[in-house]
C-alpha cells in the first residue's frame, strides 16, 4: 500500500508502474482490465509504451466522499498482479 | 483527420473517443494496442470506463520536431478502427 500516494482536491489514490517493454506494459494492462471487470471498479488509467499511471477515486461521487476499504483493497489487488 | 486537434508546447495531436460501455472501450484499446505494435508507434493514452484520450507526438524527440505524415497516417488508422 505504501507505494500508492493519497492526494486531495479531488481525493484520490495514485500509483505509477514502470515496465521494461511495451509487451510487459500490455500484459499488465490486460490483467488490470480483467481485474476491473471482475470487481466492477474502473480507475482512470494513463499509459505509454513503458509506464502505467492509475488513479483510484472514491466509489461515491458525493463531494465529500472519502476513500474506503473498497479502494484500498482494489489497490492491493492491483499490486498483486505484479507479485 | 478533422477530429484530431493539433496543439503546441509541446507539439502534439490529440483526440478523445467516447464509448457506450467499458466493453466497447476495452475492444477499442485492444485494437489500438495491436495497431501500435504493428506500426511500432506508441502514443500516450488515457482512459476510463467509457473514454479514451490519445496523444500523438512527433517520432523525432528533437526540440523543434514537427508532426509528419507518419503521425497523420497513424491518426487515420486509429480512426479506421471504428469505421
Amino acid at each position: 500500500m505504501i507505494k500508492w500516494k493519497q492526494r486531495n482536491h479531488p481525493i484520490r489514490l495514485e500509483r505509477r508502474f514502470e515496465f521494461e517493454s511495451y509487451e510487459a506494459t500490455r500484459d499488465f494492462l490486460e490483467s488490470l482490465g480483467a481485474l476491473s471487470e471482475s470487481k466492477k471498479i474502473f480507475p482512470d488509467i494513463s499509459f505509454g509504451s513503458t509506464y502505467v499511471n492509475i488513479t483510484l477515486r472514491p466509489e461515491s461521487e458525493e463531494q465529500d466522499a472519502q476513500m474506503t476499504d473498497v479502494e484500498f483493497k482494489f489497490a492491493s489487488e492491483i499490486d498483486e498482479i505484479l507479485d
